[in-house]
C-alpha cells in the first residue's frame, strides 16, 4: 500500500490528497462511495488523524468529496458530468447478494494483521516460513521441466497427482483407494464448500462438532444449512446424538475432524470412531471427515482416519498440504464415491475452471522426492518444540488464569480462561499490545476459551507473545 | 485410466472383473452404486462390449453386483455386512443440492475428449501447446527463487502480480487503476461466479448477449437469476434495448464481451459503445465487461474497453491470462471499485481461501519480462495463420453450405448452416468421425449455427478436421 514520503518537501497531507484524488479518479472510489473513516486511513497510512483531516479539507474544498455529520465522508457525485448520469449504486450491490460476510471477529484479525505484519500471529492456522519446505520446493522446480502442455486438464485435477496421492493414501493415511476417487481441491475449504453447495440444499440439516472450524465457516450458513452440535470432550466428539438429531431434524451429514480437532486438538479415540460409524452406517448418513493434521503427531504414529475403516463407503475424506507443507500452494483433495467425485468436479469446472497446473505438479514432485519424509520428521519436532514453548509460557505467565490440554498433534491449543472475561474486549486489548488470537466464540463455544496456533509464530515469539497476552488479559480484568 | 492389458496370458473379461473388484472394494463404487452401462465401459477401456458382459457375469456370480433389466448394473447392497446398515443414497445427494450440473451437449464434448484424445478440438476455448508461452515459463521457473515465504497471501492477490497488472492495465489497455481496485482471481469464469454469487440474489434480472457464452454457464442459472438478451449483430450487441428490458425487469447488470465476442468475434463499434455507457449511467445499472481476448487483435491494434472511458466508475472489468498465455496457469483478474474488491474478497477466502502463490508469481515474472511482448506477437500471427486455414478449409470443403464473418481477434469462428440441420445428430456424427465443436444452441442462439474455435488444434489438423466436419454435416443431411 502506498504511504506518504516524510522527507519530501510535499506537506504529508497535501501527499494524501493528491493520491486520493488519483484514486478517485481512476475509479477505486465512484462518485457517490463511501471513503474510509478519519481515522481508520490515518491508521493506514500510518500518520495522526489530525493530517487526514486536512487532507480531507484539501479535497472538500475542491469539491471532490462531501462531509455529512454522522454519514462519514463521500466522493462527491455532480463533481463528474450532466446531472442524469449516475453511478450504480455499489452499496447496495455489496449488501444485496447471497453469499454472507466473514465473522466480524476473522475480519477484525484479518485487518489488523494486514494493518501491522509485525504483529504476533497466534490466529492463523497455518505453517511459518521456517516449517515450510520452500527451499526444497525451489530446488525441485529447478531441477524439473514444466514444458508440458499448459491447457485445462482433467476436471479432477492432474492425472500423476491423483496417482501419486493413491499411493501417499494407502502408506500414510491406511486408505485403499483409486485414482478417479479423488478430486484435487484448493485446500480443505474448497472440499467444503463443493460438498455444502453441491450435495446439500438450503434447509438441509446437517450435525458438527462442538467447538467446531465448520461454525465459524460462513459457507454453511451462506448454503441455508441448519446446524446441529455434538458435543466434543477430552476423547474427541460424542456420537451418541446423532440418533436423536436425525429423529427430530432429519440431518443429513455429519461433519467431524477425528485428529487434533480444531479448535481443541483432540484426538477420537478408538471406540468412538467405530460407534461414529456404525451409529452412520445404520442411518445411512454420510460422514465428512476432514484430516488435515494426522501426519503432524509428535509420536510419529497417527492413528488410522475413518476412511480406512469405512466397509460401507459413508466417508468422504478431505485431506491438503495445507499444515504439512504450505498453504500458499492451495493444493488439496478429496476421496469419495465416483458419482460423488464426477458431480463435485463438473461443479467445480463451473466455479474456477480447475487448479492451476503450476502448483499440483509442484506437490506432485515434493510428494514423491527424497525430500517428503525428512520434511515431515522436521515439522514434527519443530512443532512439538514450539507447543511446548506455548505451555511453558502459558505456565509461567497465567499460573491459575488458564487451563488446556495438550495437543498430541496439529497447531491448535485450546485454553480456557478461568476467570469470566470479554472475548471482545480481550482481542482488542491484545491487539493494542501487539498480539492476535481468536477468540473461542468464533469456533461457536461459550465465551471464555482461545484458540492459540502455535504453528504460525516464530519460535523467538512465542513466550513474549503469551507476555503480551497476559497483559492484555490482566487490564480486562482489572 | 486403467486398461486390461492385451498381452497378458489372463483373459481380458478377467482382468476387468478384477479391476472393478478393486474399484468396489475401495468405495470408488460403493454398495448400491450403479456402475457405467456395459457400453460405456467398452468405450472407456476400448474393449468389445461383449468382453464387459463376461466381467459383469463374472462379478454377478460371486454376489458382488446385481443387474436388473432396464435399471442397469449395480454394487450388490447384502454382500458387505449384516443387514441394519447401509450406505447413504449417494445418488440422492448427488441430484439434490442447488448447484446445477453442466450442460448436456458440455458435458457430451467432455466425454467424448476424455475417451478420445485423439479428436482434433474445436470445442476447446483455449490456446494449443504451440501458442501457449511453456518454454519461456520454464525459463522464467528455472531462474527465479520461489523461497519466500508460501502461507496464505493478502486476500486480494499476490501484491507484486496487482502492481504489475497496473501498469500492464495502463499500458496495453488504456486503463487508469489502483493495485487496491484489483482482484486476482482464478481466470474469468472465478471472476463471474463471484459477481453471480455476491453482487445478485436470486430473482434478480440481468442482461446478456443474444448468443452469449453467458448462456453457457450454469452459474447463472444456479445463483437463481433471470437471464433477458441483447441481440449482437455484426457491429456488435445492440444496446438500446437495455431501457426497456430496465422499465419492465428491473434488470440489474449488463453482462458484456465488446472485443471480438464469444462465441460471434464481432467488436463492438465505437458508436455504441458510447451508446451503452450512456444508457447504463443513465440508469445506473453496473455493467461486466469481460475482455479476454483483445491483446489477440490481428492488427495488433485492439480497441480500447470500455473500462477505459467509464467516467462513471459504472464498469467492472475483467480479464485473464487464459487466452493470452496459458488456460492451465488459471490467472485472472478484476478491476473494481475499492467495496466491490473487498467485498468479493472476502466471499473467495471462504470458497477456497485464495489462488496459489506460485502461479500468481510465474505470471509476474512472465509480464514483466522480455519475453510478453515477442510472445503476444507471435501469437497473433499463428491465430491469424489458423484462422486463414479454417476459413479456406471452409470454403473449400463447405461451399453454399455455411456462412460467416471473419473474426479480427479471438479464438472462435461463429459458422451459419444454411441448410436446416439437427445439432444433437450432427455433433454425434462429428465426433464418430474424429472431431468436436459447440453447437451454436449452446449460446443460447436457435439451432443450426457452430462455434469452431481455431485456437486449439494444431495447424495440421484444421483442413482435416473440417473435412470430417463436412463429411458429418453430409451424412446428417442427406
Amino acid at each position: 500500500m502506498w504511504k506518504p514520503d516524510r522527507l519530501s518537501a510535499q506537506p504529508l497531507y497535501q501527499q494524501i490528497a493528491n493520491d486520493l484524488e488519483r484514486r478517485i479518479s481512476y475509479g477505486e472510489f465512484p462518485p457517490g462511495a463511501m471513503l474510509p473513516s478519519e481515522r481508520k486511513l490515518a491508521e493506514q497510512l500510518g500518520v495522526n488523524r489530525s493530517t487526514v483531516i486536512l487532507a480531507y479539507a484539501e479535497l472538500r474544498s475542491l469539491g471532490i468529496i462531501e462531509s455529512r455529520s454522522g454519514s462519514g465522508t463521500r466522493v462527491s457525485k455532480y463533481k463528474w458530468g450532466a446531472t442524469p448520469k449516475h453511478t450504480p449504486n455499489w452499496h447496495r450491490y455489496v449488501e444485496g447478494g447471497s453469499f454472507l460476510p466473514n465473522l466480524p471477529f476473522l475480519r477484525r484479525i484479518r485487518e489488523a494483521l494486514q494493518q501491522n505484519p509485525e504483529l504476533i500471529d497466534f490466529a492463523s492456522g497455518e505453517l511459518a516460513s521456517d516449517l515450510a519446505p520452500a527451499e526444497e520446493i525451489n530446488a525441485l522446480m529447478k531441477v524439473n521441466q514444466y514444458t508440458e502442455y499448459l491447457g485445462y486438464n482433467h476436471p479432477q485435477g492432474y492425472a500423476p497427482l491423483r496417482k501419486s496421492l493413491v499411493q501417499y493414501l494407502h502408506q500414510h493415511r491406511d486408505i485403499q483407494t483409486t485414482d478417479s476417487s479423488i478430486l484435487i481441491t484448493s485446500g480443505s475449504q474448497q472440499s467444503l464448500y463443493l460438498i455444502t453447495q453441491c450435495l446439500l440444499a438450503p434447509g438441509d440439516a446437517v450435525a458438527i462438532e462442538d467447538p467446531s472450524y465448520c461454525y465459524s465457516l460462513p459457507m454453511f450458513q451462506s448454503a441455508g444449512l441448519r446446524l446441529f452440535r455434538l458435543p466434543v470432550d477430552h476423547r474427541g466428539v460424542r456420537p451418541e446424538g446423532i440418533r436423536s438429531l436425525y429423529k427430530k431434524h432429519r440431518i443429513k451429514m455429519v461433519f467431524v475432524n477425528p485428529n487434533f480437532q480444531n479448535p481443541t486438538g483432540t484426538l477420537l479415540d478408538e471406540e468412538r470412531r467405530n460407534e461414529l460409524l456404525r451409529v452412520t452406517s445404520e442411518l445411512g448418513l454420510p460422514i465428512v471427515e476432514d484430516d488435515p493434521f494426522s501426519l503432524t503427531a509428535y509420536d510419529g504414529a497417527s492413528r488410522p482416519p475413518l476412511k480406512s475403516i469405512d466397509a460401507m463407503g459413508s466417508v468422504i475424506y478431505i485431506g491438503s498440504f495445507s499444515k504439512i507443507a504450505a498453504s500458499g500452494l492451495r493444493v488439496g483433495w478429496m476421496v469419495a464415491p465416483n458419482s460423488v467425485v464426477e458431480r463435485l468436479a463438473d461443479a467445480r469446472q463451473q466455479m474456477d475452471f480447475g487448479l492451476s497446473i503450476v502448483p499440483q505438479k509442484v506437490a506432485e514432485q515434493f510428494l514423491n522426492s527424497d525430500y517428503f519424509q525428512p520434511h515431515l520428521e522436521r515439522l514434527r519436532m519443530r512443532l512439538l518444540y514450539k507447543r511446548d514453548l506455548l505451555i511453558e509460557a502459558l505456565r509461567k505467565e497465567l499460573p491459575g488464569l488458564v487451563s488446556f490440554m495438550v495437543p498430541q498433534g496439529g497447531l491448535h491449543l485450546w485454553c480456557k480462561i478461568i476467570p469470566e472475561v470479554n472475548d471482545h474486549r480481550l482481542l482488542e486489548e491484545a491487539i493494542r499490545r501487539g498480539i492476535v488470537f481468536v477468540p473461542g466464540s468464533v469456533y461457536g463455544s461459550d465465551s471464555g476459551y482461545v484458540r492459540f496456533t502455535y504453528g504460525r509464530s516464530k519460535a523467538d515469539e512465542i513466550e513474549p507473545g503469551i507476555s503480551k497476552f497476559a497483559e492484555a488479559l490482566r487490564s480486562v480484568l482489572s
